[in-house]
Order: C-alpha cells, then structure tokens, then sequence
C-alpha cells in the first residue's frame, strides 16, 4: 500500500509525514507534542500497539519503540492488563511553557529562555509543567550536572546581606511605603537605579524614566500590549535565540519574525526592508550564542530604528558578567528615543527575586505604567526597599564583584578543559555571560546535536543543543552554563562531553 | 451582647446555628464534619479554647467538652504546649477538595478599588497619573484626617514578625527556592494557604488548585483575559461598587454591567435574562456599601450561575474584619464550579505587598496559569515563602485578631460620635470591614454628597461622596474609612463632619 495513503484517526499521525528514516522518533515525538500540548490529557490511553502499527503500516516493533522511549521519559505508563497510559505528571500548564521572562534580552533569553522561561516544546516538549522548561523533567532529573544556560549561582545568594538590609528597610520604611505605591516602583529604588544604570551601563535616565517590573518577563509583556495596541504585530527577533520570549511575545499577540544571528550578531541587513517595526535583541551578549552586537550592526540597527521609527527591545540579562572584553554601553544610550531598555536582577540575585527594570522611550512611558498598574498595581514594596538599600550601601556592587570573579574562574576551568578534551570544537560566547556556545565547524554538516545531547546526557550531563533555540535549521551547536559548577565539576563535565562526542 | 451577631471564622461557626440546648454537641458535630470531610487535615491545630469560647460567645467548659469529646472518639489529640490537633487517624478519605474551582473576587474593590488601583477619573478627573487616586492630589495632601476607605492601618505592619520570619526564611530556603519557580506560587506556600483558607473561609481547595497572584488586581487581570478570550465581554458590576476595578477590567477589554445594590446587596433579579456570562461581586462586605449579600440572594446568584454557566468572581478583600456578626461563609464553598475565589493580604497586612491568591474553578486553572506565567513568571519567592511561615507559626492569625481587636474600638468609636453628632444619618456596613457608609434617608433628594465631600474636606477631613463610586445615580452618601485613625481622631473627625453638615 501507498505510505501516503495510510493513517490514524488517533493524533491524525500519517507516516508520509515521517522523514525516510527514523519512524519511532517521528512516532514518539507526535505523541510527546500531544501529551504537552494538552490534546492527550493525564490517564488517555494510548492505542494497543497493534492497531497502531496496523493503522500506520509500520511494524509493531515501531510502535513498541516509539511507547518505550516515553515510559522512559516518564511520560507515560504501560501496565499489564490496562495497556499503555499518559502519565498524570503535571497539571497540564503544559503547554505554554515557556515564556520567559522576556523581555528583552532577558526574559526570553535569560530568563525566560535559558530559565525556565523557556519552555520547550521545541526541544523535546513536555510541556505542562507548573515549572516550564527546555527539558522533560525526567531528563532535567537524571542529569548529575545540569549546565541548562540561564540560571546563576543561586548558592550565592548574599542571605545575609540580604537580612541586613530588609532589618534597616523594616526599621526605616514609613507607613506610606507599605500602602498603595506608585506603580513605576518605589522613589527610592528608583533614584538608586538611575545612578546604578549610568554609572554601570552608561543608561541616560531619570528616576522618573524608569518602571519597576516584575523582572524582564514582565517588561517584554507591558511591550507586546504596547505594539499589539498599536497595530506592530510582528517583531524581529534573533534566531537563534530565547524560545521564552518568543512564546511570551506570542501570548501577547504577536508573531516572531526570525532574523539570523552569526559570530557579528543580528545580522541587521534584514531588517531594512523587511516591513518590520520592532525588534527584541540581546546585544551585549547575544543569548545562546554569546556574540556581541559589532559596532557595524549597532550602527545598522539604530539606522533602521530610525528610519523605520521601529522600537528596538533591549534585553540586558547579563550585563553585569564581563571577563575579558571592554564593557560594551547599551543601545539605549545611543537612541533613548527608539530603545526601551530592560534588565534584570535574575542573574546577580535570583530568578526567585521577579525584579528587573524597564527603561521605555518618552513617548511610550505613560501607556506602560498604565499597563503595568493594569497588571498588578506595581511590584512589591520590600523587596524593593531593600534592593535600593543593598545598591545604597554598595553591598550590591560588592556581591557582584565577588560572583564575577567565582564566574570567570569557572569559565576559565571550562574553557581550559575543553579546549584539552575537545580541541576540534570552536567555542565562542566566551568574555562574557554566564554560559559559551561550542561549534563544530569541521563537522558541521555531518553533526545533529540533539543526539550530540543525548549522548552526553547519557553521561550524566545536560546540555543544550542550540537547535532547541533555532527557529529555522542551522549549523550544530551546543550551549553550556556554567555559573552554577564548580571548576572541578566543569572538568569533569567537560571529560565526559567530549567522551560522549567521540566515543 | 446578642448571640446571633457572634462568631468564629474558624469553620464560620456561628451558635445562632446550635439548637437551643446543646452547644457542645453542635460543636463537636461540626468540628467532626470539617474532619471528616477533609477541610480539617491531619496535623492542623484547633483554636486554642479561649479564643474559640471568646469568638462563639460561649463558655470556655462547652469548647473544652467538645475537644474532650473529639479527643474520646480519637479525631484529635491534646498535648501539654501544643495545644489539640487533628490526628492522622483516617489517610484523608476525605474529601478530595475538589478543586478548588474558585472565585474570584477583591481585586476591584478592595484592592484596586478603594485603594489604589482605583484611580480616579470619574473622580476628579486627573488621569493618566502616575498614581491613580479618587482624588486629585492636592485634595488629599490637605486633609488632615484621611478617611478614605481601603487603606489598612499601615502603622500596625507587623516588622518584627515579618523579619524574624524572614531570618528563618533565609536560613532555610533551598536553593531551588529561589530559582525559577513554579507560575502558580512557591508549593509550601499554597500548602499553608490551602489549609487557611479552609479554617477561616470555609474553603475547599488542594495547594494545587490555588495560583498565587499579586494581589486581588492581578487575579482579576487574568480572569478578565480569560472572560476576554472567551467572547464574554460584558461582566455585572456592583453599582455603587468598585471604580478601581470596572477601570481595571474595562483596561482588559471587558465593559462593566452596572447591577443595583440595595441593603440586601446585589440586586440579582436583574441578572436573569441579561444574557451576561461574568459577574464581579464582594459579597462578604460589598464595597463601598458595607452590606452582606442576603442568602436569598445568595441563592439566586448561584442558581443564575448554574443556568447561565456563568462565572462569578469573589473579592473577598476584607473578609478577616468581622465584629458582631455571623461569619459568612465563601460563596465558593456554594458553587466551586462557578466562582473564582480571589483573596488578599492588603487588608491583612499591607497593600505595599502585593500579594494575595485565586482559586479558579478547574476547568479555567491551566489557563489562568498560562496568563499568571505570561504576565511575570510568577510572584516573587521570599515574600511568598515569609508569608508560609507567618501562616505556620501561627504569628499571622494572631497578628490578625489583634488588629481585629484595634479596629473594632475604632469602629466604635466612630459610629458612636456619628450617632452623637449626626443623629439623623444613617450608618450601614457596620458588622465588618474598615469602612462604613452614612446615608441621609430624610434628605436623600436635596443633597449632592459631592458638596457635602467638600465641605467637609473644608474641614480638613477626607471623605469620599457615595456617588465617585456609582455609574448611575442613587441616593447620596458618604464612605468613612476609619481603620488608620486613632478613636480620638475619629471622634475629632465625626465633630467636623457634623459641624460641615449642619454649618
């Protein structure tokens, strides 16, 4: 019978669908999208193999295959006599996974991308899970060392600097600091942020400039009203890049229009042209694969904004973690006119703080402290207090100067061992952030680095492919945090990958 | 005192419910039912005997006998230091909560509406501010005596508690703690939650069916997305009711239906054969009239939402303040399908937290989840897990009856100086709250309570006119927030309210 003319009620699967080879992961990833997505809801049973098989005209062996690989994923369960079920793993938020925190470099591709933001049905989606995440939580489980990208060294959370100041915040605070605020975020940590964001990042704002948010995810939503309001439905985003802020842009209403990133960043030549009014971009370290926005593209991109009078979304989400480079200014301070700037407290505290900053153009500033006092009212008032304080005593700069220095101790371990184990790859995304980018430039075309992930997570490691970042195909790549591991544990994460790569 | 208006918010019980004789039977029976339908878990503690003889309005012998009885059956034990709890003896037949299909409902008036969020056009007009308000700032930096209603007395915040709960917070936290967390709030949160509100509001609801939000005014940001995508776009309001919040929900896409409230609160004749689908309501103390829905029309509010298959949203935004009346349950108790249960610690604690709950119906929950984890992620993690803790030790519910304590003398104060200085008004919404509501029956068609707002203001007191909370017309009347005044302040303002309206 003709392959084409077959099929299954259930899923609608037809295996004409199917690349050549590889029907039992093409199999496998139907139901795993089905089961993330909601359509096969906890407890759905799955067809008897042979009906399926029958149904598909593959051999039952497939079928078999294709169930086993998700038992083992955790995501469902075969018992005799009852036959083969979903799983009730998560209470289906499933499929929205992601998100990130957006914004703008960060949410999405810091927070939200590298996060947990990032959901992943791309990847291998399980999705529904109350925590998002690129991986299905069996594997995030099963890996001894996990260097998912996004995430920073949350043993370091200054606990103690943290209680000191919220002990002078609850001494200090007056009563109307409590109640109601302004829903641009407290003065006080306002006027901290101005001199913080100069003096750091070269930003021109004032107080009055900047709204306190929930973090950039926050930031990248208050943004998508604010486009979709007015009629921008599409926006350029960078591909590779944060799935979490392309699915948030997406919940907001808007269509990602994928531009490709190389080793110079956005590659800006798109955009003129393209239509496009708006664009999220990570430019200081571009997320996954670390680059910088070269100073050619910045003068292509801020050509654009204005001639476009497009609004480029500046994700900030790891400024503050530079090794070896000259500190790049933001795009902000270039065109405060046509950038509105976000950043994050995600990756110099903690993801669990849900506080960043958004520095808007003048003329959207009103709409987005309408919209952000639509969404909550404002941010919470202590923790606010006290990262003003914590900036006011310079406990903060302090912090960070002591974790980027821990930071590049554990890149350099990084670096080092995988430049003696794995001398082949190129690595890139190296003087900055808290995560690089290895790519195989001999091998570029011979080399799927799912299965390149796969095999080194077999090994105890988890990695991610740069594939679950792509919106369009590209070369391999795999991206490697490392701000949460010891230098010693980096070594060994770094024997194993390149065992798993050439073994 | 008459029995009738006495109560406990522990179970809601109310001894007007016992039958003539035999109040430990009633008790015990009750206490027993809450055990064995699960709303009482293994481990919980009882009230202490005191507190809980002192709420009924019984002796403490009936509450000890009752425990005695319980604790003969084996359903709870009693231990020297740590008082009686339940005991584990049935693996929780029970209930099955349900799920807590849920509610909705303070966002706009407690929150939004009367305090902050209200902002106010209607008003005075001044819009787009930084910092909506029902008055126009110059207004409110001259009065002396500030009665607007919504706002708690900020200067009883509780800071010793909340930071030795935050230095156990710390200490302990893991790692994972302050992460990316799960979109529906910290687990051990929702787990203290779960329990709480099934003591003090009657309540069914899992950890997993409660979404930590930032506030009422978030809960009502992602049920009016959802009422939104879902094509309802009309939703009944409370009219007087909530500006805060018909702004709110308008900033959504939705249009507020003004529905008349009269003393029984809700008109809710008017809602069958409207063809709306949504209905907003604070039935436990209506803002700003202070009334109780009746249980008439509490019945018929739940029958119009089984045969519309509506969903009404519960603002439950000051439920804690009850002086002399009978605890009324949640109407999500009634009707877990159909209500959205929305519930806050702005009253509680202060609104500068920004931190309260909803508990949706089920079948809304993976949505309402998706639109929490799009709008920020998720709230912030150490103010959830303080809050957990404040819950665990007992230090919030105690912190609460001290308050209740506070309030009660002001209240009293206040009413009795009105019916001194004002005989001729009428004051409702007396039984709870932190608020009440002065009409002029005699006089209702020659006055305009804007003129008498003014004039009182004149007097350097800060009132606000019945109408700035109506969209149609009705009687007058003044709205007297005296929760952050002292009783001598208040008596001062009753003075040159009386001698406004008289001069």
């Amino acid at each position: 019978m003709n392959e084409a003319g077959r099929g299954a009620d259930f899923l609608q699967l037809s295996p004409a669908a199917a690349p050549a080879r590889g029907l039992t992961s093409w199999l496998a990833d139907a139901i795993r999208a089905a089961i993330i997505d909601g359509r096969l809801g906890s407890g759905t049973s799955l067809p008897a193999t042979r009906l399926l098989a029958d149904d598909l005209g593959v051999s039952r062996g497939v079928v078999v295959e294709a169930y086993q690989r998700l038992a083992d994923e955790g995501l469902v369960s075969a018992r005799p006599g009852t036959g083969t079920k979903v799983s009730g793993l998560l209470p289906r938020i499933a499929a929205r996974p992601t998100t990130g925190e957006a914004a703008s470099g960060e949410p999405a591709s810091g927070e939200a991308a590298s996060g947990e933001a990032a959901s992943g049905e791309a990847a291998s989606g399980e999705a529904a899970r109350p925590v998002p995440s690129l991986l299905p939580q069996p594997w995030r489980a099963r890996a001894e060392l996990d260097l998912s990208p996004g995430v920073p060294d949350l043993s370091g959370f200054p606990r103690g600097a943290w209680l000191r100041a919220e002990r002078s915040v609850l001494d200090r605070a007056s009563v109307a600091e409590l109640g109601y605020g302004d829903p641009r975020g407290n003065q006080s940590l306002r006027r901290e942020l101005a001199g913080w964001l100069t003096r750091t990042r070269g930003l021109r704002a004032a107080p009055d400039d900047i709204i306190i948010v929930s973090g950039v995810a926050q930031a990248l939503a208050l943004l998508a009203q604010w486009l979709n309001a007015h009629g921008r439905t599409r926006i350029a985003v960078e591909d590779p890049g944060s799935l979490g802020s392309r699915e948030e842009l997406a919940y907001w209403g808007l269509t990602p229009a994928p531009v490709p990133v190389d080793e110079h960043g956005l590659q800006t030549r798109h955009l003129a042209g393209s239509g496009l009014r708006a664009a999220l971009l990570t430019p200081a370290h571009q997320f996954p694969t670390g680059v910088v926005l070269a100073p050619q593209r910045r003068r292509e991109l801020l050509d654009w904004a204005v001639a476009a009078d497009a609004l480029i979304i500046e994700d900030d989400y790891d400024a503050e973690y530079r090794y070896d480079r000259a500190p790049v200014p933001a795009l902000q301070t270039a065109a405060p006119g046509h950038v509105a700037y976000a950043g994050t407290t995600s990756k110099t505290l903690a993801p669990g703080m849900r506080l960043g900053w958004l520095v808007p153009p003048a003329r959207l500033h009103a709409d987005l402290v309408e919209a952000k006092h639509a969404a909550d009212l404002g941010s919470p008032a202590l923790p606010q207090l006290v990262l003003a304080r914590l900036i006011a005593t310079g406990e903060l700069e302090q912090h960070i100067r002591t974790v980027r220095k821990r930071q590049r101790l554990r890149r350099d371990a990084l670096l080092g061992a995988l430049h003696e184990q794995l001398p082949e790859a190129r690595v890139q995304g190296v003087p900055a952030g808290l995560h690089l980018l290895i790519t195989f430039p001999d091998r570029a075309g011979t080399v799927d680095d799912v299965d390149l992930a796969e095999r080194i997570h077999r090994a105890g490691v988890l990695v991610h492919p740069l594939s679950w970042h792509r919106q369009r195909p590209g070369p391999p790549g795999l991206v490697l945090g490392y701000a949460a591991h010891t230098p010693d544990q980096l070594r060994e994460a770094a024997r194993r990958i390149a065992r798993a790569l050439t073994g």
